[in-house]
């Protein structure tokens, strides 16, 4: 299958896309009492579902920025030497990402370059978090429940199955009696990871060079193409993804362009790829 | 000052309330990145208010559920041994009290039972915790902020306006570089103290047990009543809170009752209170 629905770091650096990250989401509802209770009259003594709730998030990260579920980081691999010296040599800026959306400090995994974090490497994100009075001003209520959606992204071998009943056994372990927990499902599809060294994609990579002059980079794609996922496990089929959209493209936005040296250029590409893949 | 707007411990059992918890309440607004950002593209290496958020109020409390915040306990002091006494020799269930609201087991201090948790130890809650995506289904949106509404339940000689900087501190202490963090106060007031053994209360004491047949109560409240508090500090005048409610009164509630024996003998214990005082 052939995707050219990817991008490139840069105007002038082609590039094949070989990884896409998976995605699990789950959301997690904590209960206590049967009712909102008046924290003056209750507090302390009765069970408060966003102490318990934020106690369980907080200790999902450790202080170096990993993830803390047993086995999560069970089918990670280290990039491949020529991987990371290839990310190594871009011309991505941390501070200009982070800049921005006005940042400055990476976070996460104290370890890792912005760019593998959101390229290569799990993570854990709280995408969400609600409980008690959340409106203007002040009740001081103690509330009845506390949920929390909670997704990860997923690469290499990462088996999503494995990781939603590592986290619902988590905080399983650590609501205390008196709380109920409830946990539903918003997908669990693993990374896509095509070898970096098959066939078509040697051939794309001679094809880039020539039409672009330069060795094609070979890209993760933080996000994922949905269909790509379903292809390769219903077909076992792979997938060439060679695009050309740039960072800037506003894709999906008012206002989006497409540069003619993308549209230009990445014709020709794709015909020398045919043309490589024909022969 | 005289005021009934207080009640019983049960329908044969006459109280005089001598604490009333005081109250902070503050609003904490931490934000990271200048809009929600899509977790796939940002996520771990751009910082997560609801995972700074989460991991601050998961500090405040430690493993025997003690308040964290320097200098919380000052001015807290222990009951005197007869008020000990006197509530432990309450016909109060722990059991009965959580069970009405679906609960089992007491949380909080450890080492404290429910009454005096409820009633004369100070407490930290969170009543509110907002951040990302928290409408029906999923997002995988990195949030902009997370908020939360924390309230204390102040005893004794706490101070408020100390509890409100301590908290203010710990939190500044916690929040990454790339965090702003924004307070809003809803509530200072300190805890009401009337001492145990004054001439009033002694001759209420005496007025009640001739009433009743019984030795009143020295109780607590763990809400309060602003008006008590405002009249001690503006005038330093002390108030004699006798009333005659009981938990089942459905106070500001539909279907709300007093009891005619709360009435009459109410009516009584308070001739009787006054005979004491003008003697």
């Amino acid at each position: 299958m052939m995707v050219c629905d990817t991008g490139m770091p840069g105007p002038d650096t082609p590039a094949i896309t070989t990884m896409l990250r998976g995605l699990v989401g789950q959301e997690i509802v904590i209960r206590g009492a049967d009712r909102d209770l008046h924290s003056g009259m209750f507090g302390s003594a009765a069970v408060n579902p966003a102490h318990v709730l934020t106690k369980i998030i907080a200790a999902l990260h450790d202080e170096s920025g990993r993830v803390t579920l047993p086995g999560f980081y069970d089918g990670v691999e280290e990039l491949p030497a020529e991987i990371k010296a290839q990310w190594a040599s871009l011309p991505f800026s941390e501070q200009e990402f982070l800049g921005k959306v006005g940042l400055s400090v990476p976070a996460g995994e104290k370890d890792r370059s912005v760019l593998e974090q959101i390229w290569a490497r799990p993570t854990c994100e709280v995408n969400g978090i609600s409980s008690g009075y959340t409106g203007q001003g002040f009740k001081t209520v103690l509330p009845a429940e506390a949920s929390a959606k909670i997704s990860f992204r997923l690469v290499g071998r990462q088996n999503p199955d494995k990781i939603v009943a590592a986290l619902q056994d988590f905080v399983r372990s650590q609501v205390p009696v008196d709380c109920k927990v409830e946990f539903s499902s918003h997908g669990a599809s693993p990374a896509l990871q095509l070898p970096f060294n098959s066939e078509p994609i040697r051939i794309a990579r001679t094809a880039l060079n020539a039409e672009w002059g330069k060795e094609p980079i070979l890209m993760a794609m933080g996000g994922s193409i949905p269909i790509v996922g379903n292809f390769k496990r219903e077909l076992n089929m792979d997938a060439l993804m060679v695009g050309f959209a740039l960072d800037d493209d506003r894709i999906h936005s008012p206002n989006e362009k497409y540069e003619l040296k993308s549209f230009q250029k990445g014709t020709r590409s794709w015909v020398r790829i045919l043309d490589g893949l024909a022969g």
